[in-house]
């Protein structure tokens, strides 16, 4: 299932580097990690079950608003937009950021409010692209392999 | 959203009465509100705006599942089985309860694991029918009323 | 910090192998898991740092009630009775199950609904005991040890 | 309660316009709420029990800190030095946010990370003075505030 999900980001446009540079803005002045470590924590995250569940749960539920496969137009148009008020995909990318303690929320919700690097770019506003789950799960994925870190458990 | 919400329940085979009835069920011995009460709680619980956010995403999901629309086989699997270890259908059913207080948690964690009444019901398994997510969020809705009773904000 | 919070439990009256006792109780019927096995889950779960300072900070605050040190006479009636309304006990378990994903969550409302075993002695009410937070954290331990073993990370 | 959850803030250095300036910080550019409106948010969630209960538990933690009546020596020194990986502060702000909902956790960590105005004031290592819970209750308080007015709930 690891292969499959990195796929999935992969055809989405994320690559595990791009999520080791949201580690690396996370850490900036607090951790003298190389990229090779927040890499391997980044895969690590990658590994947990749950995590790979969120991704394809939510990278199917953009596509299928992609595809307009929703037939609820009011869920359709709070996903297409990216609604604000939308709270679901922060609730997945809590379920990812819980596991990795206290310390993954709050580097959550750091992230979620400066959106760095590929979480920008997640969120630019094309045309037929939605990405309202993927940017959370992204972000969350960086701010968990970030407290990996800051536990110490970064080869783990 | 209120109505649409209502409908979408009703249409999945489950009324406020039933919800209702696992309040009833939570409450017992601990507690004298009258079924009324009761159902003003479910009421408030139904009218947040995070909640019918849950409930539109959690029956898409469903829905998405009997009509074989998720190309993703491992996801569609995982959720026609209700696999145990899945995990984000309880997310979500978390995302309600969080908002309900701790007393909200528990009483989810207990009526997911006794399974009375609808859930019950919504938990058998039916060839063609999915519910892996309309279980978790009825069970959580039940489990948040529950909570402003107890807290006693019922006719809040 | 492991021997240390062994040693605190144990001064308050709980044993790897009462809280190991829980486990078995949650996983009745689901599992084959020998005791040697949820044995060593639970000795995982206690070498986690988070869990360690819940431990810590938990068994402080009710020997500060049983000690009368807590000046704040609301407080100390809401702790010295474990009045049901306080959810500060619950959010700390919370803090700890939430590491071991939402199975954890759910076995954790379960038993502390269901009190069986040492959770049940710790909450009976001793003259000049208080357990209100300690009772909370033993469930969100065997609660999070039985999630782990359901995830198959007996051994980790 | 509510008087004296006040009372605990004033004594320890906190003022309603503190949090509500706070409020304001997060708010900026996505909201023209006046400051009575941020006002009447941070009084509406300074009167929800649960919050209440945080405010006088935390407090409690952070005086007896001061007084050094914690025989724990190392939790003493974990609180005295607000040791970054301690983890149960975040945990009791956290059940705070959860009552408000994801926007109210993203404020929060973003808050946290930023440490603006009263925050930065509380996080000043002085001499004899303790601080671990306090500032991330006041944090969380602020973000479940302008979590309210985002929701539209402000005179709720």
């Amino acid at each position: 299932m690891f292969e499959k999900c990195l796929n999935l980001l992969n055809e989405r446009g994320v690559s595990i580097d791009d999520i080791v540079y949201c580690v690396e803005y996370l850490q900036k002045g607090h951790d003298n990690s190389t990229h090779d470590e927040m890499y391997d924590a980044v895969v690590n995250v990658l590994k947990k079950r749950e995590v790979q569940h969120a991704i394809m749960t939510g990278i199917f539920m953009d596509k299928a608003t992609e595809k307009k496969i929703i037939d609820d137009e009011e869920l359709l148009q709070i996903l297409e937009s990216d609604y604000s008020l939308y709270g679901v995909d922060e609730v997945l990318a809590y379920g990812i950021c819980n596991l990795y303690g206290s310390i993954a929320l709050t580097n959550f919700g750091y992230i979620d409010k400066d959106k760095p690097l590929i979480i920008k770019e997640l969120n630019e506003k094309k045309a037929g692209v939605c990405n309202t789950f993927l940017d959370d799960i992204v972000g969350a994925i960086a701010a968990s392999a970030a407290s990996r870190i800051a536990h110490g458990e970064r080869h783990l």
